[in-house]
């Protein structure tokens, strides 16, 4: 089984796919689609779109994850974030893959064991987990644990 | 010329189109896009995003319009439209249909001649300048006044 995860935003969203095999992890693949912000909104969110329907065609994922909304503090990074978000939300949806949300604090437990954990434990483990993997950049290292996290937690939720 | 208006929202999108002959406004169409809220979210942006590619397929608008956003106080309701927002003022680009966002003033503005008109006077004004039509809805009827707006604006924007 494939797991696509996303870290959505207007300026850089990552990805990454991993797979599923006898209860053990492969790493994939994993990118980032960053667009222009110099370029009208309507476009860089359609630079998104056509990346990720690329993408779900390249590795078709047979399940998605995706992290909860962090609510930014200025109402207007809050809609371009939600904007940015709705876009790839849909994503896998266009292809009738389940998308499921994660709240932050639950990736970084399912990976490093706690909930306030650092940016750099997170990739570490990653890496860890994920042998041979080198993550392109903080987003899709990002998507990546967001892919270890569903794998961990979809487990759990069918009582394994 | 044809122009398409929108007005997102995750529950109801609007949309209206209207064509420009020799100076004069005339109505194509008009409906909108109601999601189940007991839907996943993003089966409803999917639904949202394929009925609207529907619509510009159709009636293959040259330029379309859109509101600007309204902030709510609430930001779980402003993600919520920004996702819907996302999806919705992608779907022209897709297309590569120009989309020019409007605030609500301007659009009250270019209808009823007040940015502070009433909601019944907007569509008072829909019906008078697009002699025989009957919006489906608030929604369709919004949306109507948005590509309107864009007619009188996008006049005065070429120094008419």
């Amino acid at each position: 089984m494939r797991i696509l995860g996303l870290d959505p935003s207007l300026s850089s969203t990552g990805w990454g796919v991993i797979e599923v095999e006898n209860n053990r992890l492969k790493y994939v693949a994993d990118g980032f689609i960053k667009t222009d912000p110099k370029m009208p909104l309507p476009e860089r969110l359609a630079i998104i779109h056509k990346t990720l329907n690329q993408v779900i065609e390249t590795y078709r994922p047979d399940e998605a994850a995706i992290e909860q909304v962090f609510l930014n503090e200025n109402p207007t990074s809050t809609i371009k974030l939600g904007m940015a978000r709705g876009v790839v939300i849909m994503a896998p949806a266009l292809f009738d893959i389940p998308v499921t949300e994660y709240e932050p604090t639950k990736v970084k437990k399912a990976l490093v064991g706690v909930g306030r954990a650092e940016k750099s434990q997170v990739e570490t483990m990653v890496k860890v987990l994920l042998p041979g993997c080198k993550p392109k950049n903080n987003d899709s290292s990002d998507a990546l644990a967001m892919a270890i996290c569903h794998f961990h937690m979809r487990g759990s939720y069918q009582g394994r």
